[in-house]
């Protein structure tokens, strides 16, 4: 072979191996532990049966979150770890009051009943209720085509499906959520008196489906009434409209907000044998909604993000970077724990240079999607034969989390578990998301992913820590 | 550059453009179709539906087999193919006869219940049942060590649990099933007088899991009866015989083998427009164990690989080779059906190219396993980047499907769906097998990717189907 064959192919040989980083057994090694270490020992899963049946919905501010906030401190307590706190944060207090109740009204005294929910921070009704005729909408867009003249006085019903053709379930809930988040405030813009949203949901059932919704800056007196309606509740209602355009709707709800009360983030660390003052954090949020118990969301990724750290114990891993378990407070209605954290963290100067995110249920762990530059990207590349015995293959840039999005500076990794999203909004902010509808090993196999990524990071460290103003 | 370097190059090129096969927007836009259709206009889930919740649990020989054959025929006769009929094959018939009943009696009159099922095949016990002393077993290995001496006349208490620390939870019951399934005609050589065996299920429950068992060459006055013991009922078991070694267990049941009946495949055809003698075959089993309505097993894969063939008609896709659907009968304890298939196949003098089974439950598809050789992997692993938008990413040599085994000739592919496992054995063969544990998407994404995965093979071939001798 002439030389310069020979140059050109020891070329290609070196690009290609420090293009896929060559797979360590060690770390074949450990991430085989991790797992089998979750799979026959694992915790979580008795974690969120207390979460979840001892518990139950953990809405911020409430004595129930209180207790989350106790039960989870006290576990991480028992796990040997070099500190556990708690961070005190204000967080908002929406109560939901009596049951809500609807009906559909065809003609004098002929009704039918609907299954509606307040939607979180929505005002409530008048003492009698509210009724009125409805204008079916397809989204926030169609208002100004309908204008005032068709809107005042009228209760807007937002109607817009998840489209089911996606297969990514979260972007067909990017496109329809804010009809749910900020339906009211617009359509009040145009005279309505209230707001009907279906439910965030690919299924059709009888479950609605609470969550967040805003006023924005709409003055007080002007706030509308906003309630779910369950998805077979909005076919029913857009079918018998198509009949009836003159028929009315009546709801009535009673749900409050008081002012704020005190709650915290529950925090536990390893500290690091050689990079001490490096951050890298793992969490979940605490808070649910009321309707369920929050076991998907977010009961789910709180235990797998303890689950973590107890591994590392387990399996007498001793990480260089100071490794924390943080389970935020108030994801749901306000983001306060997560903003509670950066803030901090910017106060004393602390460094952190990843943080992972497990939101998304507690299914079938896919793989994880990462806010990160190519660098970084690169690095993660060159893991994924390492998770791919464990059927992990998703490894894309895209978001991370919402309560670790606060800590973003440049330089940072943030990650999001990605589990299977087939079947997450079937109990999203539902009644449904109870205990029962989680699986002990897709739940154990997203904590032992969660651990095997973490391990890395924490083995390799990230592409641009070093580089960071701050160690 | 000199001439040696450019044409080593050109060949890496030209080497790299092979490998992985370009991918082609037709087949993108194509696959594209498929899943939208299979997601926004399915009908898989309500052909399940009707499986299920109409006609119920269908094992062979029942008249709810015979509703099951003539349902799906009435239902492909909707959809215009080019053929469809009924394959006449003799199956087995067994019944279960009345409810099991079994107890632990650790002393005189004192008992708890346990859940048991009679294994399919097994004879009954005598009228008043059975009681004798236990002796437990970690597999069909043990007894050689207990010997004749410490098993005659006893119960012999298969216990060996399927390993949670496997991803594949097939792996896992393949590693325990021979207790089933072999466990009655093994114990009975050392004079045991009965068989139970602890349910093939990773979650700890109530239910006891029927399945296949087989007393080989044993004459039929030795043969002992046989069922399934609950998982929570075998560590309930397991735990009072350490403490009570002369326990005695007690099982009643009155199951009974009748003569074979006649009953039917069910074929439909779409025949093809260039090679009308090349079949491509896509299935799943009609019959089912008789506990549950057999909604993951097999009635997911009948619906999906109907599907198949009425996708391919919305989507005015008119193929080269002849697809046909077959839904195959008695595979669960007996196999007829696929062996008649196959027969017919030989006698017929039908070239056989390609044939794809879903027959693991109706959970989210990760992709396929394939019985294959070089040629025809290295086009499958070229399609791979068409897949990975649908979240499909597993591609391996291995299995394909208990049906389409007996069809495998040289030079066929063989291939099965291989969707998410990790739930599949919280149902299999059990009570819990109902339309209820199917998710609607889950289903709908596993039959669009059967069909992508037909349409690839039959637009571009199999690598060796011009090469079989027969045309």
């Amino acid at each position: 072979m002439n030389k310069t064959i020979t140059i050109l192919l020891l070329c290609l040989l070196f690009t290609s191996e420090s293009f896929s980083q060559k797979v360590n057994t060690e770390d074949s090694i450990t991430l085989r532990n991790i797992f089998d270490m979750a799979l026959l020992n694992g915790k979580s899963y008795d974690w969120l049966d207390h979460l979840s049946n001892k518990i139950g919905g953990r809405l911020s501010g409430t004595l129930s979150a209180q207790d989350a906030v106790d039960y989870t401190k006290e576990e991480l307590d028992k796990l040997g770890l070099d500190k556990v706190w708690l961070q005190p944060v204000m967080v908002p207090k929406w109560t939901r009051g009596l049951p809500e109740y609807a009906y559909v009204e065809t003609g004098p005294g002929i009704t039918s009943m609907a299954n509606i929910c307040a939607l979180g921070g929505s005002v409530a009704t008048r003492d009698g209720g509210l009724k009125a005729g409805v204008i079916e909408v397809q989204g926030i867009e169609d208002l100004a085509r309908y204008g005032e003249e068709q809107i005042k006085g009228k209760i807007v019903f937002y109607n817009r499906p998840m489209k089911a053709d996606l297969i990514h379930t979260f972007q067909a809930y990017g496109g329809c959520v804010d009809q749910r988040y900020a339906g009211a405030m617009e359509a009040a813009k145009y005279g309505a008196v209230g707001v009907v949203v279906r439910s965030m949901n690919l299924r059709l059932d009888d479950y609605p489906h609470t969550g967040s919704m805003s006023y924005g800056d709409t003055p007080v007196a002007q706030r509308i009434p906003a309630c779910a309606i369950s998805t077979k509740g909005a076919d029913y209602l857009s079918g018998i409209l198509k009949l009836l355009p003159t028929l009315k709707f009546y709801f009535k709800q009673n749900c409050k907000t008081y002012p704020d009360v005190q709650s915290y983030n529950v925090i536990g660390e390893i500290t690091g044998s050689v990079y001490p003052n490096r951050f890298m954090i793992v969490g979940g949020h605490l808070d649910s909604w009321d309707l369920g118990d929050g076991s998907h969301d977010d009961g789910a990724g709180c235990v797998q993000s303890m689950e973590v750290l107890r591994l590392f114990k387990k399996i007498n891993y001793k990480p260089k970077h100071s490794i924390r378990v943080v389970l935020f407070m108030n994801e749901e209605n306000g983001l306060r724990g997560g903003r509670k954290y950066a803030e901090e963290a910017k106060l004393k100067n602390e460094n952190h240079v990843f943080a992972l995110e497990s939101d998304s249920g507690g299914f079938t762990p896919r793989g994880f999607s990462f806010d990160i530059d190519d660098a970084n990207f690169t690095q993660v590349e060159g893991w994924e034969s390492l998770f791919k015995p464990y059927l992990i293959h998703y490894f894309e840039k895209g978001g991370s989390g919402a309560d670790i999005g606060p800590l973003k500076h440049d330089g940072m990794v943030l990650a999001g578990l990605r589990p299977d999203s087939q079947r997450y909004f079937d109990y999203h902010h539902a009644a449904n998301d109870t205990f029962e509808a989680v699986n002990k090993r897709e739940l154990e196999l997203g904590g032992a992913a969660m651990a095997s990524l973490v391990y890395l990071f924490d083995k390799y460290g990230t592409k641009t820590e070093s580089k960071s103003i701050k160690n």
